[in-house]
């Protein structure tokens, strides 16, 4: 049987500011990336994100990022492989050890935004990432974007990976996403996000922005917890998939 | 034989910013305190401190501060007992990782400044702290004011303590320090604070400002970094302390 | 003809976060109070901020705080009056110099938050806030709590000054704000809201928790922007102002 | 009679931490470019260095930067313009204010370290800063690498510009420096360095890499504050232009 693992970016909030709708889509998904105080996240809405996660039975993930609060991390930022890989250590340790300390392990890790988009395109700062992953927790998954130097990194390393796709987004012939720069970057229709979901979780391809359908791995789809109608996406799409009996599962569970 | 511990606050560079004299103190101590990036330190700082200790067979300790880096962790700050818990579990929690991931083992929790001074005199924050770091760490001890209200936390939920005393601060009878703003609160000759300390590890014993003499236990003697004098005075401190047969060594090896 | 001016706290926002909801309390009130970037906003928002103000013809103040994203800068803090001074320097600084590149004049300062409350009991820190505005915009009106030690400091100073009340607090005999963690602290009702601004603002006076009348100086009403309620309310207060033919404008307009 | 300014970055030091030789620099330059609170400073070092410059009758800049505490300024981040205006418009409007304040008057504005490299090269981030200075400040002068895009979008704007030239620095055919990841981009050599400065500022010429002859504007000379040989290359410096019977001078007072 297929399984597949729906992750989202949570506990994004900070000091006084809510973003996200954790409480709700807590319900929908199997892996929750929970900011680590760099782009976003703050100790008590970490400790309070991983408390959630742990009643919702969502699985524990770190999401470091560039340190940039008031750019959201999304920012690129000039950073050394080895700065890069002391950022990451310092924040992936921080949440594991919370999530160690609130009766949890940490199952995974994936980069944020501005680092996770460096990461998937050089291979010297997604090594970087991967070495301070492994380090931390060896057992730990690297999530990635399918394809990408992120995956390529998290396999040398040693670290179990896990390909992550995307409903909204096309991809190109090379297996990559369409940059959201192009036309054609973005699916708008809800019905194109669902089929394309299906053809890769269920078939193990996509078709591309040019027609062609290539083969793709699709062991965890990205809800963007930001999006207004995140809340009953992730719903559907959690719904759809087991009609399709596809097993909504996180991926800590079936990854050996 | 009488033991003793020489602490000190190290890793307190901040990205291009250098603060003490890690190198040349790291010689003379037997622990160290390692900023956690609240009042100071930065994850390559924190990094490269645990290294360093770790070269020099110095035990990691983590030293978490209230969130104030333009004001050195020294600005009291009013937060929650919630709040200090879920900030020290963060800091302490990213130390404590790295020093895993390096190859160490936290040894101890030290607060900072003001989080410091805040938890001698009020339990409920010191209780927060002490928490956190059973929480966290149940075997790491707590380094406390001699004394104080964190030591008094520390006991209560079933952490190690160390009682930490000062060679260059007076004593009152009540067995606190003499508030900095009180006159005679320091002794300013080098020979004063010796034969101090050598009265509180030998004897445990200290002769107040009143001139009465209290037993005090002395577990770990702080060493201030920051001072231009520390490392000749740790040299000359750890050389008579071995002159009067006390022997220096990292406290967790020593208290059971 | 009575007057009285409408504050609120704007620009609170930051980043990707968003707080308030100021393009709709502007349409009611005449002063905004911006946030400078110690306990929220950034420049972009600021910038954002001035612009919006400007199109509503709503007076332009600057709100310094403590530096503390994370708490809002609600925490209190032990600065020095220097250190006070410089950090409004900077704060109200930047915003007049915005201000003016946008098109505009500063009209007032109000301290922001825990920095607010220290000034309204503690003189030396009154005294380092209205030295700072004196010196950067001595025309600036300083708004502090009526009857507070920031009202008497602007004074000294030679700034005009204007005393701000609350809709929903309760006042002590001595003039004062009931504390908040006292009983009968707040005003849960709007139409005891609505009679406290009514007799404050028409009468000059107010009835205290102990059921006395006193006089009071009613320059500014806080309108409390984060209040779910806060937009009605702002425009039910304005309208009732009006039909008591109390004017409601922006302080500087009528304050010599 | 030719003239030039000495210019040095100042006010660099954070809360606890020191960088820089500020008072023995003053002694020998004539233009402070001072750090404005994102890279480096804080409020009351900016307020500190302003009233040393003035002492020292030395002219005042601000030196605005991208958000980088931790990098120190040096880490390229991607900014849009809108975002590079709305940071240097809160951060030279901060420091115009309180040189203001303190007696003085804005002179220049000198962008600092990643912000100043890409406004050398990208001519729309370049723009993005002359128009908030303009905006701010219109009669104060934009420093820019000579022959950069930025002296083209001061140029462009209508604000005064002057040309910064380095004595350490090689020069390329076409005016600019030498990427410092290429071979030759510095002089090593004292001697060298202070011929290049007087062939620059005498003769209004520079020798490149390639062994040409080619015009250069010198109107001000970047004095590294945190080279170690800093204060005695300056007074070096100093001693040898006026030898050459070239004026040190601040820009502002020469240049129309």
């Amino acid at each position: 049987m297929k399984k597949v693992d729906l992750n989202c970016d949570l506990g994004e909030s900070f000091g006084a500011y809510t973003i996200g709708q954790d409480e709700e889509v807590m319900k929908y998904i199997t892996s929750a990336n929970i900011a680590c105080g760099y782009h976003a996240g703050d100790p008590s809405i970490i400790a309070k994100t991983i408390e959630l996660a742990l009643e919702h039975d969502v699985q524990l993930g770190a999401h470091p990022s560039y340190p940039d609060l008031v750019g959201f991390g999304r920012r690129e930022m000039l950073c050394s492989p080895r700065e890069v890989y002391d950022m990451v250590l310092y924040q992936v340790g921080a949440v594991k050890s919370m999530c160690q300390a609130l009766g949890g392990e940490l199952q995974h890790v994936k980069p944020h935004g501005a680092l996770y988009n460096a990461a998937s395109r050089d291979f010297h700062t997604a090594l970087a990432i991967a070495e301070a992953v492994y380090t931390l927790a060896p057992q730990a998954i690297l999530f990635g974007l399918a394809n990408s130097e992120m995956i390529k990194a998290g396999g040398q390393v040693g670290l179990k990976v896990a390909h992550e796709v995307f409903a909204d987004r096309t991809y190109q012939d090379s297996g990559l996403l369409t940059p959201r720069t192009a036309e054609h970057a973005l699916l708008h229709q809800e019905a194109d996000c669902v089929r394309q979901v299906l053809e890769m979780t269920r078939d193990g391809r996509v078709t591309t922005v040019n027609g062609s359908s290539i083969p793709i791995q699709a062991d965890t789809i990205c809800i963007h917890g930001d999006h207004p109608t995140a809340v009953p996406f992730a719903q559907r799409l959690r719904t759809i998939l087991e009609e399709n009996e596809i097993t909504v599962q996180a991926v800590g569970k079936w990854k050996a």
